[in-house]
């Protein structure tokens, strides 16, 4: 069977069935990131995140500086989903050789600063030449003993919520596709600023691990509906999502206009809006949200967990929604 | 300024320059691997290391599992060259979707070997579709506060040692040049051996490092006389090699014999021998040599530290030798 039949996720489940336990590895593969226990009060936390140019990135329409920067909070967003904190970033940079250093340096210090933003510094990696421009993220960082957060916690009963809004990177790469480069320039500025800078969670997560009322997290970096299914497969527990109670954000429904397309889509389906998935019990959603309100940040119910499995997307009548195939598989 | 013009080396000292200090972070940028002290009674100690096809490896004259083990073993060395024990594997593979499942496999099947040869596991990592192989190989691991070895504790009066035989790597390389795959399978075993499935030297690193006595230590990466110069550079000292007491790998002499090359200078500056290359007093020389047989590995004086700067190499009658531009730098 080919990668491409099989697909990323069952080709990363056969690698995680062959692994070997370790005492100190408390999660292996599967969630967000590694847990380690290496001794100390706090937990070690790791986390992989590879962007290949042509398959997660373009530099036509995005400056060094930005694909660095976005590189960096994508695997930022990891450790927020687990409720830690970043404290070191790696990077393995393959960069052809004809590049301006200082293009090169832009695209580190776009890294850099989004390592810097959320308190944390970039402390090695490795660099090769290479036609093809590609970055490999790792973030180290600790979460205290037991508030890990984890993808398979999720009970019937809950229900699921995100932080944020979703939906700008589904707009910001249909305006790409419909207009290249010049239309995600005149995009409305919210829609361009969420894609090309995104910002990792880390102290809504901190905050939310901090509260143990958390019961699964995840960030949102292939899609809302496929992601909850990652919380659903690890949970062992069915899904239920209201389209209609999904926060789409801002200037995302301008841009469906000027496209004749569905914002809604664009939140249940696109990918990389590095927003924290958790499931909780009803009565801790409003004390959670009053306090994400403290990190500026909304919190919004958009589903329930049940017995069972899978995920189901209702529309506003009630119906269950036909989705196109969506969400990131990348051999799929 | 291009990258190629720069230097590899001279653009990771830019981008160390620009690098922001962090409680947490001993070491960064410029060390086999970097230091953080998570609060346990051990410190962590983090490496990466990519491997491009066509760059680092080529599918034509190593199988899948030989190309996997080998990235592994070369991130496990940075490891050993900290004195550190390794605990967790992460990989972020970018592979081709027409790769049949089984080939991919047994790709992660070499890494992992790689890892559970030395008490390590494969716990993480990340997965692309990608025409170009590539495998960014990360390693976190642990060493007792105060047992680190670092690249900067060579002092003047010191005498420089290697673990192991040189010069391998040079030898199958030189036979690939020459006669492609063929001429390697043909090769002495133990240079095809020591090429496809170098052994990282954890249990000789966590030995030298408990003892207490070693000043300096790095892995032997990018060839014997560029790695000294790491050395140098980061003491603040000069280094001379004695050419002719540079033990050789088992079977490099029958291969520059037919090839009509040079075994010494593949011991020079060949690169990807995972030895560990360390600075020590005179008097250590003999009791850790001991305790190196234990590990059945030998320990070799190879040269001599020395107020001043850079990396000098004498020839058997106490000349020094012009040696061919060797090593590895990956912009130059």
């Amino acid at each position: 069977m080919l990668l491409s039949e099989l697909g990323e996720f069952g080709f990363i489940d056969r690698i995680a069935a062959r692994a070997s336990g370790h005492p100190q590895v408390l999660v292996g593969i599967g969630d967000d990131a590694a847990v380690l226990d290496l001794g100390g009060p706090e937990l070690t936390v790791v986390t992989t995140d590879a962007h290949f140019e042509g398959r997660h990135f373009s530099l036509e329409h995005m400056s060094p500086a930005e694909v660095g920067w976005r590189a960096g909070a994508a695997a930022l967003s990891d450790i927020a989903a687990m409720g830690a904190r970043p404290v070191a970033v790696f990077c393995s940079c393959a960069l052809p050789a004809d590049w301006p250093a200082e293009r090169a340096e832009e695209l580190l210090g776009g890294l850099r600063s989004a390592a810097e933003s959320v308190s944390a510094v970039l402390a090695g990696g490795d660099m090769i030449s290479n036609r093809q421009v590609a970055l490999d993220v790792v973030v180290v960082g600790s979460v205290p003993r037991g508030q890990e957060l984890l993808r398979s916690g999720a009970r019937p009963g809950q229900v699921l919520a995100v932080t944020g809004t979703l939906g700008a990177t589904g707009a910001a790469l249909a305006l790409l596709q419909a207009g290249g480069p010049d239309a995600l320039t005149a995009a409305p500025g919210a829609v361009r600023e969420r894609f090309v800078r995104p910002e990792p969670r880390i102290v809504a997560g901190r905050a939310l691990a901090a509260s143990g009322r958390v019961a699964a997290a995840m960030d949102i970096s292939d899609g809302l509906v496929q992601d909850a299914g990652h919380i659903a497969g690890r949970s062992g527990v069915g899904i239920t999502i209201e389209a209609a109670r999904v926060p789409i954000a801002e200037g995302c429904a301008d841009v469906a206009g000027d496209l004749g397309a569905d914002a809604i889509a664009w939140a249940l389906t696109g990918g990389e809006d590095f927003e924290l998935l958790i499931a909780l019990d009803r009565d801790q959603v409003e004390p959670l949200a009053a306090m994400a309100a403290v990190a500026e940040i909304g919190l919004t119910v958009v589903g329930s967990i049940e017995e069972g499995e899978g995920v189901r997307v209702l529309d506003a009548n009630g119906r269950e929604m036909e989705l196109p195939r969506g969400g990131w598989d990348h051999f799929g």
